[in-house]
């Protein structure tokens, strides 16, 4: 029998579970302190809702099957289409419609280093709003993520599909052919111009006079985002989509410099995205520190997505974060949680008589907000004193018999090796007061 | 198309989930509290991890496929016998293992009124312990939830498997006849003495002559848990394993009263539960101002299921919070948070030309730990004033043209009426004093 998690699946267990429910919790105080609410939808849609959706790739990866009522069921490849589907549900949902949501997604993908067949999802959007400030606030609530985990050092890489639609219409291709030139262009860092020319030589109707203007867009080297803005119009700008495009990235830089973000922000029109999905902003972001790590943070305007299922006109933007990728880095970037379990504190269990001492003491250091664990049976202290070592737990108290009828505790601080006796209140403060040096 | 939910699932609004996000992050916290850490385990294992664990009618209730590798996959059914696996597959896992869990599970079930096919499962788990320290535990856990939450009413009503087989006993049951007979009991609260009588008289082999000790000892009536454990001493004490039970009972009420939850804990010897699971303690959960939505935490002492894939002898006692029934129990007691949607202040937006000083008034509330929504398109006033009346957001900041040249805000706090010209620095301390009225 196989005793086995399922292949392409894991288990978090404890310590890394701890310090990823505390990444988490960090995210959800961020979304909410913007002002989005979380929702919540099954793990399983009707097939219907989800086929047709994800293209034919995406229609291998799900996990789809004949529940007990013989309905044809699927398990969410993602959480924008379920949105979709509650916004087309609940007709009567007001606008603008914000919501976070944090949830694993299943593909039955290939499974990888570091790529699993659940993955949790970690998205807020906006939904009914087309606007400057809309765009930006995403932006806004993308950065701040990054300060809530205290990464320092990272780039929000913007780009406005009109500006791509643009430079498509420079080398004289639009519509299907587009997307493959943006493939090429989306490589372009990694594989250098020279391999460029030669693969975008190869797509049908290219018109190659218009690729030095291409390059000259994509290359810029100007590192101020108005300067690169200017740029980018003194060549794209007779063309009225990318003109729209560059307004609307002017008036989204002038936000988000008001809110004391711009110096994260860059913008790099060869950043492309999914773009059959995409109609406005889009945006990547990476860490100076791991570039390795690839995008930790996308997203951007879809306005044709959400209205899908109600045909309503629905404009939306939103972020993805990468929580497996962020959690990775936050590992690697050394600002994870520290904590390996939850507890201070370990009240040691000397007697099976003295557990209802040891219970009381317990009682008061959680009632003063201290995390206290009791050993929970009887056993030698050394033994006891082995565990909070090898569980990381700072502080220990052990009451014994004399302790017990004195009202105190003999306090431990492992760290320091010291021990003394004191009274509850005495331990109380001991331990806040290590908690925040001031 | 159906472009609806699931039939038998449900979505949850950004309403009524950030409650319920309020209500576990409390949860967690409690768990946390009492230094249980959580895991996380996939949503799918091999059908033969699920398989035979649930009984003829848990077998028929999961959702089991093929996946695309052709594997045998179910959905997991509940969060006990992925924690077994867990414990099998780790074998290093220092014990005693403690964890916490909060996830859905899936049963394809009879869709009724508040009964889904996804539900939330919400355990904490002690693993690797039998001692009355362990058992305690459990309730101070159980009871820190119930405190946590603001119930002041409810009673945990604690039984032990040792004081059931001895009833069975005394009507000259054993084994699987003792099922039979423990059910009908465990209804008796609800079908009266009389008909209790015909029911049981119906199994085969029942000694109706031990009927009346049994009931004697189920209907007690001392309050008094110390009285009530003399009592069934007194009729059960010839029976070993009852007198092992009272003794375990009684180190257990010692713990519980010296934690200071003596009060809650109430010993009820007709609680029966799930029996073929429990081997020890087993306690249920029932509000006092609400008893008709039944158990709302429950568990007990189940030594011989974690070992079952490693062969090892893990005892293991756990507590398993119905989440559903406390958050409409909450809901009913009026102790969830008022809170439909997280932000305190609506930033309006005046015109595109002021989205950015209304950017950089939001930054800064939010830095000063207000929760802040800007509204994010540009739109009259009052048609923003009344998107924050419907929101529930209690302030609002108007920066025109004049307040942005100036500096200030037009601060309007909308359950007083009232607005006022203020600078930012002014409207912070206004919300903040608002918050903690002292």
């Amino acid at each position: 029998m196989k005793v086995q998690c399922l292949k392409g699946f894991r288990d978090y267990l404890p310590g890394e579970m701890l310090q990823k429910e505390r990444m988490l919790a960090s995210v959800r105080e961020v979304f909410e302190q913007h002002g989005y609410p979380p929702l919540m939808t099954p793990a399983l849609e009707y097939a219907e809702v989800l086929t047709g959706k994800y293209g034919d790739e995406g229609e291998m990866l799900l996990y789809r099957f004949r529940d007990n009522g013989d309905r044809d069921v699927a398990l969410r490849y993602d959480l924008t289409v379920p949105l979709a589907r509650v916004l087309a549900e609940h007709g009567d949902i007001g606008m603008p419609f914000r919501r976070y949501q944090i949830a694993p997604v299943w593909r039955a993908e290939k499974p990888a280093r570091g790529r699993f067949r659940e993955f949790m999802q970690c998205d807020v959007d906006l939904i009914g709003v087309d606007s400057a400030a809309a765009d930006a606030e995403m932006l806004v609530i993308g950065a701040a993520v990054m300060q809530r985990f205290g990464i320092e050092s990272y780039r929000l890489r913007i780009n406005h599909r009109g500006i791509l639609t643009a430079l498509c219409r420079l080398v004289g291709l639009e519509g299907a052919t587009e997307a493959d030139f943006l493939r090429i262009l989306d490589k372009l860092d990694k594989i250098g111009e020279e391999k460029f020319r030669a693969e975008v030589a190869k797509i049908p109707g290219l018109d190659e006079s218009g690729l030095d203007k291409v390059l000259e867009v994509v290359l810029c080297d100007q590192k101020d985002p108005a300067g690169v803005l200017d740029h980018i119009r003194s060549i794209l700008g007779e063309d009225e989509l990318a003109n729209e495009a560059i307004d609307r990235m002017q008036a989204i830089l002038e936000i988000v410099d008001a809110a004391g973000i711009a110096s994260c922000c860059q913008i790099d029109p060869s950043i492309a995205r999914g773009l059959s999905y995409y109609t406005g902003l889009v945006y990547e972001t990476f860490l100076d520190e791991l570039p390795q790590v690839g995008s930790v943070m996308s997203g951007g305007r879809y306005d044709d997505l959400v209205g899908m299922f109600s045909g309503k006109d629905l404009p939306a933007i939103g972020i993805s974060l990468g929580i497996d990728r962020l959690f990775y880095a936050l590992g690697e970037l050394d600002l994870l949680s520290g904590e390996k379990q939850p507890a201070q504190m370990l009240v040691v269990l000397f007697s099976d008589e003295l557990a209802p001492a040891s219970f009381a003491a317990a009682s008061r250091f959680r009632s003063a907000g201290i995390e206290t664990l009791v050993y929970p049976k009887a056993a030698k202290v050394k033994k006891q004193l082995q565990f909070a070592q090898k569980s990381d737990i700072p502080y220990v108290a052990v009451i014994g018999v004399e302790e017990s009828r004195a009202g105190t505790v003999q306090f431990r601080d492992m760290e320091a090796g010291s021990q003394e006796e004191l009274s509850i209140e005495a331990v109380i403060e001991k331990v806040h007061a290590g908690r925040s040096p001031s």
